[in-house]
């Protein structure tokens, strides 16, 4: 019996952690020799095509990080649970992110970065707090909702949109498409973390930017992203901002990552640009929560967090 | 009977307020004609000298922002009750920055700053979360409190130092000069929210600073100073950046304000300058707690928020 490490980048870490989290089980490196029929779970990020075929031992897939999307397309899946490692650092990180990204725009603190630059005492402005500011979050699941209470804590007006009807206490939470335009009217920071998917493909286009908040505190939409780059059109987002139907963004993912050198995107002054760093996967505290999976399986209980393949996340 | 209204700055939108949510009273500017004999109330931020003396019906001054430092050093300051105006917006304010800050540090967003102008994905690193790190909130009354609370939530590790003992549920405090050692050799991030005093000035000096962790998951211990410029000493902080006892600052308040623009510290690559405008008091909010105050005060009731002169604020 084997785990086998799939991955696109330095294997490594991941390979040191395993073994000291799970020092029972031989680990094996895709790109290195082994047994295949061994292989009984697959730890991946990316897999690369037929990397994941002729393991006839296989009993299941662990995906290092927050989505499935890098699974879903992939040819000829193995018919096995995909288990989405969630575990809690991850989730830290991501509302660490979205809360200081949000703050970041209620207080306008890239015009101080500027002035900064510019040797300016721009002393003259109040701005306005969090509890005037309303922040939607687009994708309501365990991320989400951590964020969305973070946000709520620190005072922003938070409300949620969840593909279906889903009900968190202490927010209210749109659905569907027949939800989507109310959801957008009331926002003045889109915080987008969707999954993606064939339906959310594209789906922050110029057209749902349009339908975003015009009477706000901060001065025209403000969209982050931090799901996938699949899921937004880049050059709509470029024109909203140029012709002010957007303030300003910020970006974690991209359409290709990582983001080409010629793009507009890494240059343009209201937009920030991060390299897909929102949340990343701790290679200890991910080794240490696959072990706990494994082993709960292999005590004959069920794994957490398996993906539901027909919604594809 | 009048309210006085004393400021260095623009008095017009302070006046429109007042005359809004206190129109049984009328306002007079300093500067312009008036009637001293008539004033019982004055609204102040660092009056000139002699702008105080000869009102024989003065009964209160109002302080308009958080500290009363401004009016300490006055000569002859008339021996009224001095009330500090500490309404709920400024307090929200000071913790948003305080919490967008610690957080712009834990992730280290300024090396993604950098790398954005220099067009580099820096992807390969993995930041520690808020729960690693520790804070330090030097000055624990309304507005430490507040931003400790809102830096707990967010995850981080906590504490305080009070010039006087103090208990506060869910966090230990540190007090007087025999705690501050043991304070600071847990802090990896020093949140300075003090009142200017002639204890406190200059207390962010060289030999503090040498006693904050070094043993924290940022690479250096880092200063946030939001309580007054008198705090620090700027030749210090500049020379412990440089000697690598402090990893960087972040500072809203200075020895001289405006900045000068000769100061090193506007172009140092690890210090962010602010221009104190942390907690800003809003002309309108400020102005209703006046009106409020003023309407307890004529009811018989005793104004909330009194100065304590012995102590300073």
């Amino acid at each position: 019996m084997t785990l086998l490490v799939a991955l696109t980048w330095d294997p490594k870490p991941w390979v040191d952690r395993f073994e000291l989290h799970l020092p029972e089980y031989p680990v094996a490196v895709l790109g290195n020799e082994f047994d295949r029929s061994a292989v009984r779970y697959v730890a991946t990020w990316g897999p690369k095509p037929g990397s994941l075929s002729d393991l006839p031992a296989l009993e299941a897939i662990f995906s290092l990080g927050a989505g499935v999307d890098h699974l879903m397309g992939y040819p000829n899946l193995p018919d096995v649970p995909i288990v989405r490692v969630s575990q809690d650092d991850l989730t830290h990180r991501m509302s660490e992110y979205v809360v200081m990204h949000c703050l970041l725009h209620l207080r306008d603190q890239r015009r101080y970065d500027a002035a900064q630059r510019a040797k300016q005492w721009d002393a003259d402005r109040t701005p306005p707090i969090a509890g005037d500011v309303r922040v939607g979050v687009m994708g309501f699941g365990v991320l989400g909702q951590d964020a969305a209470r973070k946000l709520q804590l620190m005072g922003f007006d938070v409300a949620g949109w969840s593909r279906t009807p889903k009900t968190v206490q202490g927010f209210e939470i749109f659905s569907g498409p027949e939800g989507l335009e109310k959801f957008l009217a009331r926002t003045d920071i889109l915080v987008s973390l969707m999954p993606l998917t064939p339906e959310t493909r594209g789906i922050l286009n110029a057209s749902l930017f349009a339908k975003l908040a015009r009477d706000g505190q901060l001065g025209g939409p403000i969209l982050i992203n931090v799901g996938r780059g699949g899921l937004q059109v880049e050059s709509d987002i470029l024109a909203a901002l140029d012709r002010g139907i957007l303030k300003a963004a910020t970006l974690d993912v991209f359409q290709v990552e990582p983001l080409p050198t010629d793009s507009p995107l890494w240059t343009h002054p209201r937009v920030t640009v991060t390299p897909h760093n929102s949340a990343v996967s701790d290679p200890d505290k991910t080794a240490r929560y696959i072990a706990q999976q494994i082993r709960r399986h292999e005590a004959g209980e069920p794994f957490q967090n398996i993906v539901e393949r027909s919604r594809g996340y």
